[in-house]
This record gives structure tokens, C-alpha cells and sequence, in this order.
């Protein structure tokens, strides 16, 4: 349990906040399936290792400086829950929000699966509401 | 551990979704925690049973309808993780969303604190930018 903790912690640091694409295939099984994730462009997409690491590029290239900073891990059978705190720079467009230079943050909760001590897939749910609303603000001087 | 799982899933319907204010004090703490759940306007207040039953009344108002479909259930120490599905009818305003009649859907991760069997808080992200993107295009007649 405390195993896949660490893994997790790894892989958070590894790819997502150092940008590793390379470490992408030391933590994902073959097949990774985001289950449910409201506004990502791959939810319900089963990917394949070099799909994932498509998918870490493009969705880093928003703020390339992201940091995720684990706040907890609940851990039962095959699955590990985080809460997450994350806050980066809005230096690459988004849909309908052209790069605006503003920093943001948001907390979300993932909900990572396993197949042993690799990743298979994830639930998450994070505040995109509140990264919108921060941005046009920032576009609106305010 | 699956105790305190039937307790949250007795929760969730007699609360949340029947709506039943008296069950209240059988399932909470003195005092109910919001760790992080942006867009509740109680968010990072501390309340008592009248606070939580308050909230409780106004928050359903906007969908008196609305219905939490547990998916999974994580628990871990004195924690458990739930994914889950939302739907229900938008017939109570929303802050600068006037009641539209909209059905609408979201999915949402909360991870609940207990102290024993009782609930003392929680942390949730759910999916309120789709909210607001289903109420605003219904409006549109979208």
C-alpha cells in the first residue's frame, strides 16, 4: 500500500511537474483509460503508453511550470485517492482562452487505479470553474 | 471500514437526496468541516448541526430534485473517498443563474472525514464549470 504511495508520488513528480515524458513508461501499464475527467480532451480514451505521453505534452503546454503538491493519499484494494493542490502559469492557449501570462490555482481530487504497481487509468475531479474565472479576470485588468 | 461505508451511503440518501433535515444529528459530528469545496459558499467554515442542516435546506433548493448515484467507495483510516454522479432539475437559483428548469449533470470526487462513526467533515471537487455550461445553454435554447 505504502508502495503504491510512493509510485504515485513519483510519477506525480516525475511527469507531471518535471515534464518527464521519458519516465512515462517506468509507472503506466499498457493500457491507461481515464474513466471520467470534465474537460480534459482524452476522457473515456483507453491510451496506449506513447498516447499518454501525447497527452502529458500537449496538456503541459498550457503552464509549463505546473506543480502539483499532494495534499493526501487514501489508498483501499487497487486504488489510491489524492487530493491535490496545483498552481502554474497560463503561458500556452486553452479553448477559447488565448495565453494570458496570469498565474493560477485550483485543488481537484484524482482517483488513480493499478494493476500491480503500475497505473491504469484514473477519475479526477478538479476546479476548472474557478481557472476560468481567474483567467478572464486577469484579461479583464481585475 | 465497511461499516462506516453504509453509513455514508445511508448519509447521502437520507440527506442529500431525500432531503431529510432531522436525520442530520444521527449521522454528524458536533462539528462538520469544509476542507476545500470550491463554489459552496461554505467552504472553509467550521459548523454545527443547526449550520449543517442550514446548508443542507439551502443548498438542495437549487435542485430539490437532485439525486448523488454513489460509484465508488475508497476508505483508508478515518476517511473515505466516494466518486459519484449527480443529476437533478434546476429549479432554485444559483448565484447569477436564475432558476431555468435545466436538467442538468455533473460528477464529483468527495473524500469524507469521520470521527468514529460520525461524519466531521469533508473535501470535494466536483464538476461545476459543466454546470454552469448546461444552465447557460439551455438559456440559449441550445
Amino acid at each position: 500500500m505504502d508502495d503504491r504511495k510512493s509510485i504515485l508520488a513519483e510519477f506525480i513528480q516525475k511527469t507531471w511537474n518535471d515534464g518527464d515524458v521519458s519516465a512515462v513508461p517506468d509507472f503506466l501499464a499498457r493500457r491507461y483509460t481515464i474513466h471520467s475527467d470534465p474537460g480534459d480532451p482524452w476522457e473515456g480514451q483507453t491510451l496506449d503508453i506513447p498516447g499518454f505521453q501525447d497527452r502529458l505534452v500537449k496538456s503541459r503546454a498550457a503552464a509549463p511550470d505546473q506543480r502539483f503538491e499532494c495534499v493526501d493519499m487514501i489508498a483501499e484494494g487497487d486504488r489510491i485517492a489524492m487530493t491535490w493542490r496545483w498552481s502554474g502559469t497560463h503561458l500556452g492557449d486553452l479553448p477559447g482562452l488565448p495565453a494570458s501570462g496570469a498565474p493560477i490555482r485550483m485543488t481537484g481530487i484524482t482517483v488513480y487505479y493499478f494493476q500491480g504497481n503500475r497505473l491504469c487509468g484514473h477519475w479526477q475531479n478538479a476546479d476548472r470553474l474557478s481557472v476560468y474565472q481567474q483567467i478572464l479576470a486577469a484579461g479583464q485588468g481585475a
